[in-house]
């Protein structure tokens, strides 16, 4: 568990004004200080948790047990006794003891009774995972006024409904129906699309990125991505926030949050609905009604939030973002084991407003004593090829080191021993002379290589605070992070240049952003 | 062996305009009817072959022979007796009988002696691996002028020098230093770049793309990439071409054959050095002199090459184009299994000048027997995650039937097995009284159900000659194309949308480029 003792100052409640129920604004503020109980709970009830093992009341309670979530856990339904090894309960009312967290998975015309339970019980927090609400009908809209009504004057925090559910990782709580397990990390991620939610920690998973939080934040009857984001603002887990929207209900609070929130963490957003015919999608998907785009947009830098294009850009730079320092500026070195490659990321750089500086005697100097007398001389260097094992590392080195650069691009020097595992197999069938042992010793001397060269491109960054970002030259297979016991950072090996080159472009953006605030104070 | 005969209609010499030696016209022309040979050849000869694991005369030689190789292959080194169980040959005059295609990796001052000894012996092609010529010094320079001329003199068609080989999947030749393995196919790759090269051929051997030929055009001292695209235009075994070019001797027969060739095969470019930076980086990697991006632009959108801006795009639309067929237009229906991924799909269609047509009534009425009434009841047809199995199928299936669409995108239908997969693994852990046969028989029915959808797809495309792209909802391990026997088309399943889109995109630039033919007659 997390202390959230510095929670309460994010209750000031003249931050909100939320169009549809103006009454709601103290009640909805009161409840931010409980949504750490709701993410991080001492005990869960599923109420419409269900033997069926395709049923969401299944597919979230499984998802809870086998996640490793180790506190207590209480089925729901009338109708059972005993699911995946634990006692049903009829219903919450005869849960002994307190209830953190619920989770509802029963038919929406239900929802009313079982969220006055819930007030009954005291429980802290509810996550509504059914459909059936504002999304369709006219009935639905009514029984979602109901529930908010509810929640309102019960002061019930509420996700949902119509969510995907939420991931809690650092309280080893995986309640949602996809049964994707990103691991511990310090990136939270609120999605307004419960799919595109899944498709992200699935991804999040295969890439070994870490996560803090995931909310699918659904049809944000009451909470919405304005109160996730001022949790997560204190939330001591977060450092970099991702978020998925469709349409934001009071614009203007969001600003406000966000620009505060943006100082202290980056925050990265994908705006859904930016076209009229992604506006009409998204209209009759959450059944909000997304603003313009270009008014958005300007909200958005304004507040310091940036704006990524498409799903994968969230990945790619919540992992930059999270794992490497913020550039000082948008002077790029590259180091690439290769020309072509270098020319690719060097019109990428351009074209997305960094610069390649070119280099001092200094450095060529340096270099030349690694490199064939016809090496390029010129940023970006092109290691044509070398076998010397220095001169990639002197090559990044000096490019850290020299104050004319703020960043540096390592193209390929990561991911040889795939292609050499390829060779090697080569070898394996059709070389007889040469034994496995041999073939195993070269292997792990490039592995090894790799692994120091990973664990020096750490250390350069502690030591002069600039990004070095790597890009594989084939997938390892090992995730694209790398880490390091005490290090503040972490090594980041794009499988693209482009995902590097735009995980620079974003920070230099992003620091050009808060250096307005160190020319001059920031007004409060 | 792929017949050649109809090659000799390539030889026309008045195409042909090179700077450097305009008596060389002839000679180069003629010898395009020789590259067969060097693409197909029936023997093999490595000239420089090595015993040592780390160097290039033994990763060819290994790959060559590893790759499955069935000709003569003929290892020359004058100071080994065996090299992976193969006799070693002193030199290549040693060598009984005749030899197709000599590839060279001896250093640079002994390539005019080796290339006078292949004019003896008559080789029908050379692949000059080795470096040290142009791109470094003028000593280098000078060599590659005399064997320049002496290919000139002699007619022998050659590759490179400075080139990371040729891979020939039809004739099973993997004659690169790199050992990807990508599988045959239709589409041929050139490249100016050989590391750029390698790391897409291993992509393209991880996602199962189909490969014809691949080139490393290195210096281009002799054969240069339009002499190749030339090539293409009569290979048969050759759909789709990707080149990735950082500059072209001659813009203006490029130009020419470029609009040819693109009249029947597809050609998309990825140019390197668009930016000032990029540039500077081109003439110091392959000492091509880049000219003015806009220039290079324009001049392909009059010949009808597509343009790519990052490697990735290559592999995407080659997969695309040489999988689906054409589509008719730019008007494209979207099915999607929830919400957020559609509107994001919508937003890159627009933005990439795609329409999403809204529905007619009688498709909206055929897909309400399928989904709740709170369906979307528009384009995109959000499927709101239902489990009727028929949904999918049905609403793809009116989409693709109504002239009012061009092309289909579905998203998410193909892949939720991996999704499965990991909630299977939860019920097995954490559910002693779900036997792991029943859990076999739900994986193995959802499997079933993944390949019979895509399966259906192939049939539709089949039936309305319109592309169907599929976006995963997670990755299958199985690479991303679909393969049935008899079926002109294969399934294509991108693991992002924005992928999808692109092919799409310029499929449409394609469409809109051919129909000028169309329209009236085009000039010869």
């Amino acid at each position: 568990m997390i202390p959230r003792d510095d929670l309460t100052r994010t209750g000031a409640s003249d931050r909100f004004a939320p169009e549809k129920a103006p009454c709601a604004q103290g009640s909805r503020a009161n409840g931010f200080s409980r949504l750490d109980t709701l993410f991080h709970p001492r005990s869960v009830a599923v109420v419409g948790a269900s033997s069926g093992i395709r049923k969401w009341g299944y597919l979230i309670l499984c998802n809870i047990l086998a996640g490793g979530y180790t506190g207590a856990v209480y089925p729901i339904n009338p109708k059972e006794t005993n699911i995946c090894g634990l006692p049903c309960f009829r219903s919450l009312r005869d849960v002994p003891g307190t209830v953190d967290l619920v989770l509802i998975t029963t038919p929406a015309n239900t929802a009313p009774d079982v969220l006055k339970e819930c007030t009954e019980k005291g429980v802290g927090g509810v996550v509504l995972i059914s459909s059936g609400f504002s999304e369709t009908d006219d009935r639905g809209k009514q029984i979602e006024r109901d529930i908010v009504d509810l929640c309102q004057e019960h002061e019930l925090p509420l996700v949902g409904p119509n969510t995907m559910g939420i991931i809690s990782t650092h309280s080893d709580l995986y309640a949602t129906g996809a049964h994707a397990r990103p691991r511990k990390g310090s990136i939270a991620f609120v999605s307004q699309s419960g799919n595109l939610g899944v498709q992200l920690m699935h991804w999040a998973t295969g890439q070994g990125i870490g996560i803090s939080l995931f909310i699918g934040s659904g049809n944000e009857g009451f909470l919405n991505s304005t109160d996730f984001l001022e949790y997560l603002e204190s939330d001591p887990a977060t450092r970099t926030i991702i978020m998925y929207l469709e349409g934001i209900e009071d614009g203007r609070r969001f600003v406000q949050v966000a620009r505060r929130v943006s100082r202290e963490k980056p925050i990265i957003a994908l705006n859904g609905g930016r076209t009229d015919s992604g506006k009409m999608a998204a209209a009759s998907h959450t059944g909000s009604m997304a603003g313009s785009t270009r008014v958005f947009n300007a909200a958005c830098r304004q507040a310091g939030v940036l704006l990524a294009r498409k799903p994968s850009e969230l990945l790619d730079l919540s992992m930059g973002f999270s794992s490497l320092p913020l550039t000082p500026g948008n002077r790029v070195g590259i180091v690439s084991l290769g020309g072509g490659w270098g020319v690719v990321t060097c019109d990428a750089c351009r074209e997305a407003g960094l610069e390649i500086p070119p280099l001092p005697e200094h450095i060529v100097k340096k270099i030349d004593r690694h490199l064939p007398p016809f090496w390029s001389r010129a940023n970006p260097i092109d290691l044509v090829g070398t076998l010397d094992m220095q001169a990639p590392i002197v090559a990044v080195e000096e490019l850290v080191k020299w104050d004319g650069i703020d960043a540096v691009i390592c193209l390929g020097i990561i991911g040889r021993k795939k292609l050499a595992q390829l060779q090697m197999d080569s070898t394996r069938k059709m070389n007889p002379e040469v034994t496995g042992r041999m073939l195993d010793d070269v292997m792990e001397a490039i592995s090894d290589y790799e692994a120091k060269y990973a664990e020096h491109l750490l250390r350069l960054m502690e030591a002069y605070h600039k990004p070095i970002v790597g890009v594989s030259l084939a997938p390892t297979g090992e995730g694209s992070q790398f880490q390091l016991e005490g290090c503040d950072y972490s090594g980041v090996f794009f499988p693209t240049p482009e995902s590097a080159v735009n995980v620079l472009a974003q920070m230099a953006r992003r620091r050009q952003y808060l250096n307005r605030f160190e020319e001059k104070p920031a007004r409060s």
